[in-house]
Parts: structure tokens; sequence; C-alpha cells
């Protein structure tokens, strides 16, 4: 299975795990909603900064307002 | 190995193979810059659409200028 875990950049500047296994993942203007393979969702306003598939690695971070 | 296949919806709507065996994605303001489990790499100004990993499958589309 390639699902991959999900870690969010806090306000320190570290890789926080947001959401293990997760498989699905639609951006959406300012929002990124994903899933994982247990069918949970979460919807956070981030964007993608960095995926790397093979390390089941995607870093995203959070969108300031304005 | 978890790479993906990368698919660009074209000006009919119809998704063609962009480029297959994707390792990296950096999104970076309009532009997706991948790179393949090959060591190759193309930039192209696209965003994400879709991507379900489990499938290896990830959806991108053109910006439209402006």
């Amino acid at each position: 299975m390639c699902e991959a875990n999900v870690y969010l950049i806090n306000d320190e500047g570290e890789e926080r795990l947001f959401m293990d296994s997760v498989d699905k993942i639609v951006p959406d203007s300012n929002k990124l909603h994903l899933e994982n393979i247990f069918g949970q969702s979460k919807t956070v306003r981030a964007r993608i900064k960095e995926m790397t598939l093979v390390d089941h690695r995607i870093i995203i971070e959070k969108l300031v307002d304005g």
C-alpha cells in the first residue's frame, strides 16, 4: 500500500504528524481535503510544501490569513 | 516502490500521462517541480487537482494565465 503520512509544519518550524495513512488529497482553493485508508477525513487550511512518495512523506504548511 | 504517475488534463478535458514514476513533487507559486525515480525532472505551470496515492495517480491541471 502506498499511502503517505502527512506532516504539518508548526509555528516553531517543526514537522508534526497531522494524519497517517493518507490515500487521497484534494486541494481546494486555500484548503486541503485529506482522506486516509480508514475512511477518516480532515480538511485543513494549508498548502502542500513538498512530497516524497517513495518515503511516504508529504509536508504541508499552514496558510497565513489574508 | 510508491512512486506515482502524473496525468495532465489537456484542453479537451482528457487525462494524459505527463510523467511516470514520480517520487518528488514541490509546488512553487504557480509551478510544480516533478522528479521521478530515474532522476529526470520536469517543471510545469500547473496545480495539483487530485491525488490517490494507493492508485498511484496524481492529476494535475494547467493554470490559465493571469
